[in-house]
Protein backbone atom coordinates (compact mmCIF):
# COMPACT_ATOMS: atom_id res chain seq x y z
CA UNK A 1 0.00 0.00 0.00
CA UNK A 2 1.41 3.37 -0.95
CA UNK A 3 0.27 6.51 1.57
CA UNK A 4 0.99 10.21 0.59
CA UNK A 5 0.24 12.94 2.62
CA UNK A 6 0.05 16.22 0.42
CA UNK A 7 1.51 19.64 1.72
CA UNK A 8 2.36 22.89 0.17
CA UNK A 9 5.89 21.92 -0.14
CA UNK A 10 5.87 18.10 -0.98
CA UNK A 11 4.56 14.79 -1.82
CA UNK A 12 5.30 13.07 1.30
CA UNK A 13 4.88 9.07 0.57
CA UNK A 14 5.64 6.40 2.70
CA UNK A 15 5.28 2.97 0.88
CA UNK A 16 3.75 0.53 3.55
CA UNK A 17 5.32 -2.69 1.87
CA UNK A 18 9.26 -1.80 2.85
CA UNK A 19 8.78 0.85 5.61
CA UNK A 20 10.05 3.45 3.88
CA UNK A 21 9.10 7.18 3.24
CA UNK A 22 10.20 9.75 0.55
CA UNK A 23 9.38 13.32 -0.79
CA UNK A 24 8.89 15.12 -4.19
CA UNK A 25 8.74 18.44 -4.44
CA UNK A 26 5.02 19.79 -4.75
CA UNK A 27 5.62 22.34 -7.86
CA UNK A 28 7.25 20.04 -9.79
CA UNK A 29 6.55 16.54 -9.29
CA UNK A 30 3.71 14.86 -11.33
CA UNK A 31 1.04 12.77 -9.61
CA UNK A 32 0.20 11.29 -12.79
CA UNK A 33 3.59 9.35 -12.66
CA UNK A 34 2.61 7.14 -10.14
CA UNK A 35 0.78 3.85 -11.30
CA UNK A 36 0.05 1.69 -8.32
CA UNK A 37 -3.43 2.56 -5.95
CA UNK A 38 -2.29 5.58 -3.40
CA UNK A 39 -4.40 6.76 -0.59
CA UNK A 40 -3.73 10.28 0.45
CA UNK A 41 -4.59 13.37 2.39
CA UNK A 42 -3.97 16.81 0.74
CA UNK A 43 -4.33 20.08 2.20
CA UNK A 44 -2.93 22.02 -0.98
CA UNK A 45 -5.98 23.39 -2.72
CA UNK A 46 -4.39 24.17 -6.18
CA UNK A 47 -3.41 20.32 -6.36
CA UNK A 48 -6.79 18.87 -6.07
CA UNK A 49 -8.30 19.23 -9.44
CA UNK A 50 -4.98 17.13 -10.76
CA UNK A 51 -5.79 14.72 -8.57
CA UNK A 52 -9.33 14.47 -8.86
CA UNK A 53 -8.30 13.54 -12.62
CA UNK A 54 -6.26 10.17 -11.01
CA UNK A 55 -8.52 6.75 -11.39
CA UNK A 56 -5.57 5.11 -8.63
CA UNK A 57 -5.29 8.03 -6.37
CA UNK A 58 -7.88 7.47 -3.22
CA UNK A 59 -8.41 10.59 -1.16
CA UNK A 60 -9.34 10.03 2.06
CA UNK A 61 -11.69 12.77 2.99
CA UNK A 62 -14.72 11.05 2.56
CA UNK A 63 -13.67 8.22 4.50
CA UNK A 64 -13.37 10.99 7.48
CA UNK A 65 -16.20 10.66 10.52
CA UNK A 66 -15.96 14.61 10.00
CA UNK A 67 -18.59 14.82 12.88
CA UNK A 68 -15.90 14.01 15.40
CA UNK A 69 -14.10 16.89 14.24
CA UNK A 70 -14.86 20.38 12.26
CA UNK A 71 -15.51 21.05 8.91
CA UNK A 72 -12.33 23.31 7.84
CA UNK A 73 -10.22 21.62 10.02
CA UNK A 74 -7.08 20.57 8.18
CA UNK A 75 -7.29 16.85 6.80
CA UNK A 76 -3.70 16.50 8.47
CA UNK A 77 -4.59 17.52 11.88
CA UNK A 78 -7.17 14.87 11.19
CA UNK A 79 -5.22 12.11 10.57
CA UNK A 80 -2.66 12.96 13.44
CA UNK A 81 -5.37 12.71 15.68
CA UNK A 82 -7.25 9.45 14.03
CA UNK A 83 -3.54 7.81 15.00
CA UNK A 84 -3.34 8.62 18.58
CA UNK A 85 -6.00 7.26 21.44
CA UNK A 86 -4.45 9.52 24.42
CA UNK A 87 -2.32 12.45 24.08
CA UNK A 88 -1.55 15.99 22.34
CA UNK A 89 0.30 15.97 18.98
CA UNK A 90 2.17 19.12 18.19
CA UNK A 91 3.01 19.00 14.47
CA UNK A 92 5.51 21.46 13.58
CA UNK A 93 5.36 22.53 9.83
CA UNK A 94 5.29 26.16 8.17
CA UNK A 95 2.13 26.57 10.98
CA UNK A 96 2.67 24.50 14.66
CA UNK A 97 -1.13 22.96 15.53
CA UNK A 98 -1.69 21.35 18.69
CA UNK A 99 -4.31 19.23 19.06
CA UNK A 100 -5.43 17.24 22.26
CA UNK A 101 -7.16 13.54 21.91
CA UNK A 102 -8.32 11.70 25.07
CA UNK A 103 -10.35 8.56 25.16
CA UNK A 104 -9.98 8.24 21.29
CA UNK A 105 -11.92 11.88 20.77
CA UNK A 106 -10.77 14.92 19.43
CA UNK A 107 -11.20 17.53 22.37
CA UNK A 108 -10.10 20.32 20.21
CA UNK A 109 -6.50 22.12 19.43
CA UNK A 110 -4.69 25.30 17.99
CA UNK A 111 -2.74 26.81 15.54
CA UNK A 112 0.60 28.56 16.32
CA UNK A 113 3.22 30.41 14.32
CA UNK A 114 5.99 27.71 13.11
CA UNK A 115 9.60 28.53 14.19
CA UNK A 116 10.50 30.63 11.20
CA UNK A 117 7.96 32.54 10.79
CA UNK A 118 7.70 33.33 14.30
CA UNK A 119 11.84 34.31 14.05
CA UNK A 120 10.79 36.00 10.61
CA UNK A 121 7.84 38.02 12.90
CA UNK A 122 10.83 39.05 15.73
CA UNK A 123 12.94 40.37 12.85
CA UNK A 124 10.31 42.58 11.28
CA UNK A 125 9.10 44.12 14.51
CA UNK A 126 12.36 45.61 15.08
CA UNK A 127 15.85 44.56 14.75
CA UNK A 128 16.40 44.43 18.37
CA UNK A 129 14.28 41.64 18.71
CA UNK A 130 16.28 39.31 15.81
CA UNK A 131 17.07 36.82 17.62
CA UNK A 132 17.90 33.11 17.02
CA UNK A 133 15.97 31.21 19.64
CA UNK A 134 17.00 29.21 22.57
CA UNK A 135 15.70 26.00 22.46
CA UNK A 136 17.18 24.62 26.22
CA UNK A 137 15.88 27.34 28.01
CA UNK A 138 14.76 27.13 30.95
CA UNK A 139 10.85 27.18 31.37
CA UNK A 140 10.42 27.30 35.24
CA UNK A 141 11.81 30.66 35.57
CA UNK A 142 11.51 33.88 34.03
CA UNK A 143 14.00 35.34 31.67
CA UNK A 144 16.32 38.06 32.56
CA UNK A 145 18.15 38.53 29.24
CA UNK A 146 17.15 39.61 25.79
CA UNK A 147 17.43 35.84 24.00
CA UNK A 148 16.00 34.17 26.40
CA UNK A 149 12.89 36.59 26.44
CA UNK A 150 12.22 36.44 23.22
CA UNK A 151 13.19 32.03 23.14
CA UNK A 152 10.31 32.12 26.13
CA UNK A 153 7.41 34.37 24.39
CA UNK A 154 8.09 32.97 21.18
CA UNK A 155 8.45 29.12 22.29
CA UNK A 156 8.18 28.95 26.13
CA UNK A 157 4.34 29.40 26.20
CA UNK A 158 4.16 26.97 23.77
CA UNK A 159 5.79 24.46 25.46
CA UNK A 160 4.15 25.73 29.09
CA UNK A 161 0.88 25.39 27.47
CA UNK A 162 1.11 21.67 26.33
CA UNK A 163 2.68 20.46 29.36
CA UNK A 164 -0.37 21.70 31.32
CA UNK A 165 -2.79 18.84 29.46
CA UNK A 166 -0.66 16.44 31.40
CA UNK A 167 -0.85 14.07 28.78
CA UNK A 168 1.63 12.07 26.16
CA UNK A 169 2.98 14.43 23.81
CA UNK A 170 3.59 13.15 19.83
CA UNK A 171 5.87 15.61 18.31
CA UNK A 172 5.98 15.21 14.29
CA UNK A 173 7.05 17.70 11.43
CA UNK A 174 9.36 19.41 9.80
CA UNK A 175 10.71 20.90 13.33
CA UNK A 176 10.10 18.32 15.44
CA UNK A 177 13.96 17.50 16.04
CA UNK A 178 14.44 21.20 17.35
CA UNK A 179 11.69 21.48 19.28
CA UNK A 180 12.19 18.08 21.43
CA UNK A 181 14.08 19.61 24.04
CA UNK A 182 10.81 21.96 25.15
CA UNK A 183 8.90 19.20 25.34
CA UNK A 184 10.31 16.62 27.81
CA UNK A 185 10.41 13.45 26.92
CA UNK A 186 7.92 13.47 23.76
CA UNK A 187 7.27 10.88 21.14
CA UNK A 188 8.80 11.63 17.85
CA UNK A 189 7.05 10.14 15.06
CA UNK A 190 7.68 11.67 12.38
CA UNK A 191 5.27 9.01 10.38
CA UNK A 192 2.09 9.92 12.61
CA UNK A 193 0.30 11.11 10.07
CA UNK A 194 0.75 7.76 8.11
CA UNK A 195 -0.54 5.50 10.63
CA UNK A 196 -3.68 7.75 11.29
CA UNK A 197 -4.41 6.87 7.25
CA UNK A 198 -3.54 3.14 8.02
CA UNK A 199 -6.52 3.52 10.50
CA UNK A 200 -8.53 6.03 8.55
CA UNK A 201 -8.51 3.46 5.33
CA UNK A 202 -9.11 -0.02 7.94
CA UNK A 203 -12.18 1.99 9.76
CA UNK A 204 -13.39 2.56 6.31
CA UNK A 205 -13.07 -0.67 4.88
CA UNK A 206 -11.17 0.60 2.22
CA UNK A 207 -9.23 -2.45 1.88
CA UNK B 1 7.33 68.80 34.91
CA UNK B 2 6.84 67.42 31.46
CA UNK B 3 7.60 63.86 30.87
CA UNK B 4 8.48 62.29 27.55
CA UNK B 5 8.42 58.73 26.38
CA UNK B 6 9.97 58.16 22.96
CA UNK B 7 9.16 55.12 20.92
CA UNK B 8 9.87 54.04 17.36
CA UNK B 9 6.66 55.87 16.06
CA UNK B 10 6.18 58.99 18.45
CA UNK B 11 7.23 61.11 21.44
CA UNK B 12 4.37 60.72 24.15
CA UNK B 13 4.35 63.47 26.38
CA UNK B 14 2.69 63.83 29.78
CA UNK B 15 2.61 67.37 30.69
CA UNK B 16 2.30 66.61 34.89
CA UNK B 17 0.67 69.71 35.98
CA UNK B 18 -2.57 69.69 33.80
CA UNK B 19 -2.64 66.01 33.63
CA UNK B 20 -2.67 66.17 30.19
CA UNK B 21 -1.11 63.39 28.24
CA UNK B 22 -0.24 63.75 23.57
CA UNK B 23 1.92 62.62 21.14
CA UNK B 24 4.00 63.85 18.56
CA UNK B 25 5.10 62.05 15.55
CA UNK B 26 8.71 60.07 15.75
CA UNK B 27 9.18 60.90 12.61
CA UNK B 28 8.75 64.64 12.10
CA UNK B 29 8.42 66.08 15.73
CA UNK B 30 11.94 68.34 16.07
CA UNK B 31 12.92 67.97 20.14
CA UNK B 32 14.48 71.35 19.91
CA UNK B 33 11.03 73.04 19.69
CA UNK B 34 10.95 71.81 23.24
CA UNK B 35 11.90 74.54 25.35
CA UNK B 36 10.88 73.59 29.10
CA UNK B 37 12.62 71.09 31.08
CA UNK B 38 12.16 67.32 29.88
CA UNK B 39 12.58 64.26 31.61
CA UNK B 40 12.76 61.36 28.98
CA UNK B 41 12.91 57.99 28.64
CA UNK B 42 14.27 56.51 24.72
CA UNK B 43 14.06 53.26 22.59
CA UNK B 44 14.76 54.83 19.95
CA UNK B 45 18.52 54.37 18.72
CA UNK B 46 18.38 57.10 15.75
CA UNK B 47 16.48 59.54 17.81
CA UNK B 48 19.42 59.44 20.76
CA UNK B 49 22.43 62.03 19.12
CA UNK B 50 19.68 64.61 18.35
CA UNK B 51 18.69 64.37 21.96
CA UNK B 52 22.03 64.19 23.79
CA UNK B 53 22.55 67.72 21.82
CA UNK B 54 19.67 69.21 24.07
CA UNK B 55 20.22 70.51 27.49
CA UNK B 56 16.57 70.64 28.77
CA UNK B 57 16.27 67.05 27.87
CA UNK B 58 17.40 64.63 30.56
CA UNK B 59 17.34 60.97 29.74
CA UNK B 60 16.08 58.87 32.89
CA UNK B 61 18.73 56.13 31.57
CA UNK B 62 21.54 56.96 33.93
CA UNK B 63 19.16 57.47 36.63
CA UNK B 64 18.25 53.79 36.76
CA UNK B 65 19.19 51.30 39.25
CA UNK B 66 20.14 48.76 36.52
CA UNK B 67 21.44 46.52 38.87
CA UNK B 68 17.53 45.39 39.49
CA UNK B 69 17.12 44.84 35.58
CA UNK B 70 19.09 43.81 33.06
CA UNK B 71 21.44 45.76 30.67
CA UNK B 72 19.50 44.89 27.26
CA UNK B 73 16.30 45.62 28.66
CA UNK B 74 13.95 48.33 27.47
CA UNK B 75 13.83 50.81 29.48
CA UNK B 76 10.12 51.10 28.49
CA UNK B 77 9.59 48.21 30.79
CA UNK B 78 12.01 49.05 33.08
CA UNK B 79 9.70 52.47 33.45
CA UNK B 80 6.43 50.23 33.59
CA UNK B 81 8.50 47.59 36.29
CA UNK B 82 9.16 50.87 38.29
CA UNK B 83 5.25 51.61 38.75
CA UNK B 84 4.22 48.91 40.22
CA UNK B 85 4.73 47.08 43.27
CA UNK B 86 3.18 43.85 43.19
CA UNK B 87 1.66 42.93 39.46
CA UNK B 88 1.96 41.97 35.92
CA UNK B 89 2.83 44.40 33.26
CA UNK B 90 1.28 43.72 30.49
CA UNK B 91 2.46 46.12 27.36
CA UNK B 92 0.84 45.95 23.98
CA UNK B 93 2.78 47.70 21.37
CA UNK B 94 4.42 46.26 17.95
CA UNK B 95 5.27 43.71 20.50
CA UNK B 96 3.96 42.93 24.25
CA UNK B 97 6.22 42.72 26.86
CA UNK B 98 5.04 41.04 29.98
CA UNK B 99 7.17 41.55 33.11
CA UNK B 100 6.63 40.13 36.50
CA UNK B 101 7.05 42.15 39.78
CA UNK B 102 7.06 40.98 43.01
CA UNK B 103 7.28 42.75 46.22
CA UNK B 104 8.85 45.44 44.24
CA UNK B 105 11.21 43.53 42.59
CA UNK B 106 11.66 42.36 39.30
CA UNK B 107 11.45 38.72 38.32
CA UNK B 108 11.66 38.73 34.62
CA UNK B 109 9.68 39.31 31.48
CA UNK B 110 9.44 37.88 28.28
CA UNK B 111 8.79 39.88 24.46
CA UNK B 112 5.96 38.06 22.34
CA UNK B 113 4.95 40.07 19.24
CA UNK B 114 2.30 42.40 18.57
CA UNK B 115 -1.61 42.03 17.76
CA UNK B 116 -0.51 43.18 14.39
CA UNK B 117 2.16 41.59 13.88
CA UNK B 118 0.49 38.34 14.79
CA UNK B 119 -2.29 38.96 12.42
CA UNK B 120 0.51 39.16 9.38
CA UNK B 121 2.83 36.22 10.30
CA UNK B 122 -0.73 34.08 10.26
CA UNK B 123 -1.85 35.79 7.06
CA UNK B 124 1.78 35.14 5.86
CA UNK B 125 1.69 31.44 6.50
CA UNK B 126 -1.21 30.77 4.36
CA UNK B 127 -4.37 32.66 3.30
CA UNK B 128 -5.82 29.67 4.89
CA UNK B 129 -5.12 31.25 8.31
CA UNK B 130 -5.88 34.53 7.38
CA UNK B 131 -8.62 35.35 10.13
CA UNK B 132 -9.54 38.33 12.51
CA UNK B 133 -8.73 37.40 16.20
CA UNK B 134 -11.71 36.63 18.64
CA UNK B 135 -10.83 38.75 21.89
CA UNK B 136 -13.63 37.48 24.03
CA UNK B 137 -12.83 33.32 23.23
CA UNK B 138 -13.32 31.03 25.70
CA UNK B 139 -9.69 30.29 27.53
CA UNK B 140 -11.40 27.01 29.57
CA UNK B 141 -11.77 25.15 26.34
CA UNK B 142 -10.13 23.90 23.38
CA UNK B 143 -11.32 25.49 20.30
CA UNK B 144 -13.34 23.60 17.37
CA UNK B 145 -13.25 25.96 14.48
CA UNK B 146 -10.89 27.76 12.35
CA UNK B 147 -11.47 31.43 14.13
CA UNK B 148 -10.81 30.24 17.37
CA UNK B 149 -7.98 27.99 16.80
CA UNK B 150 -5.91 30.75 15.91
CA UNK B 151 -7.50 33.47 18.41
CA UNK B 152 -6.29 30.92 20.87
CA UNK B 153 -2.56 29.71 19.32
CA UNK B 154 -2.35 33.63 18.94
CA UNK B 155 -3.66 35.15 21.79
CA UNK B 156 -5.19 33.05 24.21
CA UNK B 157 -1.37 30.95 25.37
CA UNK B 158 -0.20 34.45 26.25
CA UNK B 159 -3.30 35.40 28.24
CA UNK B 160 -3.08 31.88 30.20
CA UNK B 161 0.59 32.28 30.36
CA UNK B 162 -0.37 35.31 32.60
CA UNK B 163 -2.90 33.78 34.26
CA UNK B 164 -1.18 31.67 36.09
CA UNK B 165 1.27 33.93 37.49
CA UNK B 166 -1.68 34.54 40.39
CA UNK B 167 -1.20 39.05 40.44
CA UNK B 168 -2.83 41.78 39.22
CA UNK B 169 -2.59 42.27 35.78
CA UNK B 170 -1.63 46.16 34.67
CA UNK B 171 -2.08 46.58 30.86
CA UNK B 172 -0.94 49.41 29.13
CA UNK B 173 0.30 50.68 24.89
CA UNK B 174 -2.08 51.02 21.82
CA UNK B 175 -3.85 47.67 22.47
CA UNK B 176 -4.88 47.58 25.67
CA UNK B 177 -8.33 48.21 24.93
CA UNK B 178 -8.44 45.15 22.67
CA UNK B 179 -7.11 42.90 24.81
CA UNK B 180 -8.84 43.63 27.78
CA UNK B 181 -11.64 40.82 27.36
CA UNK B 182 -8.55 38.50 27.49
CA UNK B 183 -7.22 39.42 31.08
CA UNK B 184 -10.25 39.17 33.18
CA UNK B 185 -10.68 42.29 35.18
CA UNK B 186 -7.37 43.86 34.36
CA UNK B 187 -6.30 47.26 35.57
CA UNK B 188 -6.29 49.66 32.61
CA UNK B 189 -2.75 52.32 32.93
CA UNK B 190 -2.83 54.06 29.81
CA UNK B 191 -0.01 56.21 31.55
CA UNK B 192 1.32 53.41 33.84
CA UNK B 193 5.13 54.63 31.73
CA UNK B 194 4.96 58.24 33.50
CA UNK B 195 3.95 57.48 36.80
CA UNK B 196 7.33 55.00 36.79
CA UNK B 197 9.53 57.91 35.45
CA UNK B 198 8.33 59.90 38.86
CA UNK B 199 9.28 57.33 40.95
CA UNK B 200 12.47 57.20 39.19
CA UNK B 201 13.19 60.99 38.85
CA UNK B 202 12.24 61.34 42.82
CA UNK B 203 14.62 57.90 43.83
CA UNK B 204 17.61 59.67 42.18
CA UNK B 205 16.00 63.17 43.62
CA UNK B 206 16.70 65.07 40.25
CA UNK B 207 13.41 66.88 41.46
Amino acid sequence: MLLCDIGNTSFHFYDEENGRDYREPAATFDPAEVTVPVYYINVNAALQPRLDGLENWTDLRTSIAWEDYYATMGIDRVAACEAVEEGVIVDTGSAITVDVVRGGRFEGGFIYPGVSALSETYRRISPRLDSSFNFDMQLDKMPKNTKDAISYGALGLLAREVRTYGLPVYLTGGDALKLMPLFGAPNHEPLLLFSGMKKIIQKAGLC
